[in-house]
């Protein structure tokens, strides 16, 4: 009786904590286009803007791209199987989408690398020695092998059951590795480019200028968006029911199904 | 009939996949040493090791003590009731345990923080204005409040169990996001710490020596070991079967629990 009462106090005390998904995800696309719009206002207002030069205009294309492909187009493919109308109907449209969506994310992320490629070389600046390069081009391999195996093996008609439920817990946990990451390549990143604007005849970073407040804030606010995607990804109410997961092999088991 | 084919079939694929907690508890551990001595060896061997007179080498004590605490003896500690021993008999050694770990990677993370905040109170150099800075900083608060929570919420005998029942899911998921936000600051530390030490008198950080490639190797180990750890805390088949987690709530409601 006393553990029965503590399981109805915990239903009731977790009911309390239950978000809805769709306003949770109006949230996360309000901070995602948030992030958009001050990556861009930091490389508008304070680098000097846009160019396809191989000036540093050229390279303020790298920052905007990485955080609009490789974070928020991605964290928005991510979550499209968490929409509830996913759940019933034909799979095949949603697939479309979701994949269309990532394939977008991954043309931004390949156009956000050939400006950096492109400054550096312009600069006579070798590309790939910090460790921001090392972790962001890790981030973009494993994102392209993701979006290859993905596409092989759930939209190409020919990949069998076996194959499908092999590979999906794979996808699964690399869609959620890639988005952290890119959002921890992000944090590097930004410290990095800050380290080196904000010296000669600038403010030094030390001293905390206007522009270091807002990139660092810029900074934590894409870090709180990959983690909270993360965490829609993981919670188990708002994965399709009928998911493949063990959790929900061992309902039908115990049902007998 | 072909559902139910297709059940055996993920049934059979999906054990293909399944990895015995300790061994890759096992595997983990070693990573995680291996990023200790990694970040040690960096350390003593390329910045001169470590001493308490505020110079650089004070300085050093910083990054060994983040990552064997804040990454690695945190990993231990979150890893805790992953444990299948833990799953049966009485819950408080076990609570001690978990607790003990945290405090004393707590202990390790303040002492890092020391070596910092002292290396640049000597050096005259201003605190907290680095993105990196930021990061680690409210890294650090959240573990401090995680770990007075936690304690005043299972530890302390006069908790009600319905506060218990509402702060558990709160406490895992910021027990998972505290790992990913410190491996983020450890990956931008070290890039940070490589442009700082790599310029003038040494080979140039873009050039590539050998200390670039022994600390990138390790900031993308360190990355590994926090992605590794967290999805193994994500895992349902290493949850305590009797786990508070909606799913098992499901499991209990279908058989009448």
């Amino acid at each position: 009786a006393s553990s029965s009462l503590a399981r109805r106090c915990h239903h009731r005390s977790t009911a309390m904590l239950d978000v809805p998904f769709l306003p949770f995800c109006a949230f996360l696309g309000t901070l995602g286009l948030l992030c958009v719009a001050m990556v861009g206002t930091w490389c508008q207002h304070w680098r000097g803007g846009f160019s396809l030069d191989g000036s540093s205009r050229t390279f303020n294309w790298h920052p905007v791209l990485m955080v609009s492909g490789l974070v928020v187009l991605y964290g928005a493919a991510a979550l499209v199987y968490r929409i509830p109308n996913t759940w019933s109907g034909p799979k095949l449209p949603w697939k479309v989408l979701h994949g269309s969506l990532a394939l977008g994310a991954f043309v931004l992320t390949v156009l956000g690398l050939a400006a950096v490629f492109r400054f550096h070389n312009a600069q006579g600046t070798p590309n790939m020695y910090s460790l921001h390069s090392w972790m962001g081009l890790a981030t973009v391999l494993l994102f392209s092998c993701q979006w290859a195996a993905g596409f092989g093996a759930f939209l190409l008609p020919w990949a069998p059951a076996w194959l499908r439920a092999l590979y999906k817990p794979i996808h699964v946990f690399f869609g959620s590795t890639i988005l952290l990451l890119s959002v921890a390549s992000c944090a590097s990143g930004i410290n990095e480019k800050l380290f080196f604007s904000l010296k000669n005849g600038t403010t030094a970073y030390k001293l905390l200028p206007a522009e270091a407040v807002f990139a660092n804030t810029l900074g934590l606010l894409i870090l709180i968006f990959g983690v909270l995607v993360v965490a829609a990804l993981a919670r188990p109410s708002w994965k399709r029911p009928d998911s493949d997961s063990p959790d929900s092999r061992q309902v039908r088991d115990a049902l007998g199904g």
